[in-house]
């Protein structure tokens, strides 16, 4: 048995998306790009899943969508695509603090090909500063790219607000929708955002592809030169099973959405509860209401959460720490760090995600253990205070 | 029924690797980068399909092995990686005459970044000439790439003999193995190449992953920028069925690459022999003997490639003309104009490709029904000699 706390950093395929994609790899394995009829068929199927890919998003334009093999190849297409087609335009990029690792380096390698970067702040619950972001806005700003929402502390940032003062400001606004996409829906007719990264495996579709959502008219550099697929904007044999499992997962999400958030809201908020109410020197990270409905991102004083997650893997319990998608680095989070912890604060964090198919019994196992974990490493910390120390071992007797 | 030979453009997957993907779907989905349990079972399985891949090319070295989605990614790291990466070493680049459209879109790209392109002419059969590629070698000259075969005339390229010129020159050469790594082996040990392109679906598993192997000691730049998997060479989170399905594939395609090409090569002959006995004004384009064991290619006077595709769809054959990659276009084939034939001549092939599920039928089906297929378009054509036309009349009576 394993619980697993751990969507943020991988999703299972739902079995409808599954049962979808299996005649495709050995039966209707056609490439679109050939003119007979198993060439025929790929080519429908491709353009049926295409458009309801861009249905997921509210645009009635399903050429709006590219097709890629991750969200982190959509971010590349996004930034330097963008960058490069509008670099006589200007020079100026804006991101926010918090970005994922992905659009992070992206910015360093443009700022390595001459491009100047800056990154806006965010506040103490990991939300951008508005205020701050149009002080940073100059005539050489050509894009601000800025994440829907925290893909570690879960902060939902003010995407609306943003698109708005990017479109008044003539400036192109790209959204890494990742974290967001299995709880929020997205809308382009009411938010007018220019590019959008989304994947298949966020809302329970496969891994290897991911989509770019370009608005019609902005105009960007491809990536990946070859053949000329997807409008000549990112090259290579279109993965047929792939996108038809995309597509199903995008149409089950879209029906699907609001349940899954109010669900997994209900779940998010019995575990926050139970685990603040439980165990001492605990706080929830990011914002109390402005938060993914399936992000619980916790703080304990004097432990580290490397520890913590070893120790719950041991109790069959998954949890990431850290950035949700490197748990494996041991740097300090840089989300927690640009919020204003301190670097011994921001080491003892602890980040349990849900999903579609989270249920009672996990939250349940994880409220259950985790007081005992806590307590077990702060019982071996130096950083212990006498005091909690003592609290712990009267608890004990 | 469909009799399908067009292997070239689109494969199905093997059963048997359907089913080592099914499991990493929705039951083992985890992610290499987590620290808990279902992130340490795909590290696991992602370090064990790579030593399969590996071993697919004889290489000791797993870490030589790059995962990307699409042969096109594969060889965008190749060239554009490798040029950057030896920008100061040189400028110059040399590929052959008859690329497929990804590698020749790519030199297009990097000519428009101020790198000289060379582009070595092939003989008759569509074979580099070996002594044009020495002469148009200089000091600034850093990459060869050349294609293992065509994929369109399925001509062998003599890749032993221009690894040992590159290598000599201290050029990197590298090649796209994709047309033929379902039926010639590839040994990095026995033939030194710096760098391989070669893709899964063209062994028989899942499209959207193929691999790049990049030589120790060899270095290039990454293309797609963002976590650093793929030590660092290509970021985006691993898509791991895929990756377990390519690395089947090549377990697979390793033991059975032999009985899978004397098989091929004598379906392959008997279609050749049977069209060019019963068809008058036929011909066999590429060398008749080095060639891809999967390979038929014929052009046919007077009538049109892609006239004969739409007939031969109507009556349930599936094959293909021009690029394979591309049947779309109207172009004539570069590679027939390249080898010296006149458009006109380019303009009526047609290529059969077989793989491992073809039978007897198949083949039997295409020399039953081709023959009155090219006829009828014969007697329809303007371009007719009245002598062949009156030789079909007579047939008739």
């Amino acid at each position: 048995m394993n619980y697993y706390l751990d969507y943020q950093s991988a999703k299972p395929v739902d079995e409808r998306v599954v049962n979808e994609m299996l005649p495709y790899f050995s039966e209707r394995f056609g490439n679109p790009a050939s003119l007979h009829s198993t060439g025929d068929l790929a080519t429908k199927v491709l353009e049926q899943s295409r458009k309801k890919i861009a249905e997921f998003i509210n645009t009635p334009n399903s050429t709006d969508i590219i097709l890629t093999a991750s969200a982190t190849e959509s971010n590349n297409i996004a930034l330097i695509g963008t960058a490069l087609k509008n670099k006589r335009k200007g020079d100026h990029i804006i991101i926010s603090e918090i970005e994922h690792i992905s659009i992070r380096n992206l910015a360093k390698y443009l700022e390595r090909q001459g491009f100047n970067v800056s990154r806006v702040p965010v506040d103490q619950y990991g939300i951008v500063r508005l205020d701050k972001l149009e002080r940073l806005i100059n005539d050489k700003t050509i894009l601000i790219s800025i994440s829907s929402a925290s893909n570690e502390v879960g902060s939902l940032q003010p995407i609306k607000e943003i698109s708005e003062i990017a479109l008044e400001k003539e400036i192109l606004f790209h959204t890494d929708a990742v974290a967001s996409e299995s709880t929020i829906p997205i809308d382009v007719q009411k938010v007018p955002i220019d590019l959008i990264t989304f994947s298949s495996n966020d809302i329970y579709g496969p891994k290897g592809v991911a989509a770019l959502y370009i608005k019609k008219g902005v105009r960007v550099n491809p990536v990946i030169i070859g053949g000329g697929q997807e409008r000549g904007m990112r090259s290579g044999s279109e993965n047929m099973p792939g996108i038809v499992g995309f597509a199903k997962a995008a149409e089950i999400m879209k029906k699907e959405i609001s349940d899954d958030a109010s669900k997994l809201k209900i779940l998010r908020d019995k575990l926050i509860k139970n685990v603040l109410d439980s165990i001492p020197k605990s706080f929830l990270n990011g914002h109390p209401e402005k938060r993914l409905p399936n992000n619980a991102h916790f703080r304990f004083d004097y432990i580290e959460g490397e520890s913590l997650i070893l120790r719950l893997r041991d109790l069959n319990v998954s949890a990431a720490t850290g950035s949700a998608c490197s748990s494996k680095t041991l740097e300090p989070s840089h989300t927690l760090i640009s919020m204003g912890l301190l670097h011994e604060e921001a080491h003892g964090s602890l980040l349990f995600s849900l999903g579609r198919f989270s249920e009672e019994k996990d939250i349940e196992r994880a409220i259950k253990v985790l007081p005992d974990v806590v307590k077990g490493l702060r019982v071996l910390s130096p950083l212990t205070p006498p005091d909690l120390l003592k609290q712990y071992n009267e608890v004990i007797k």
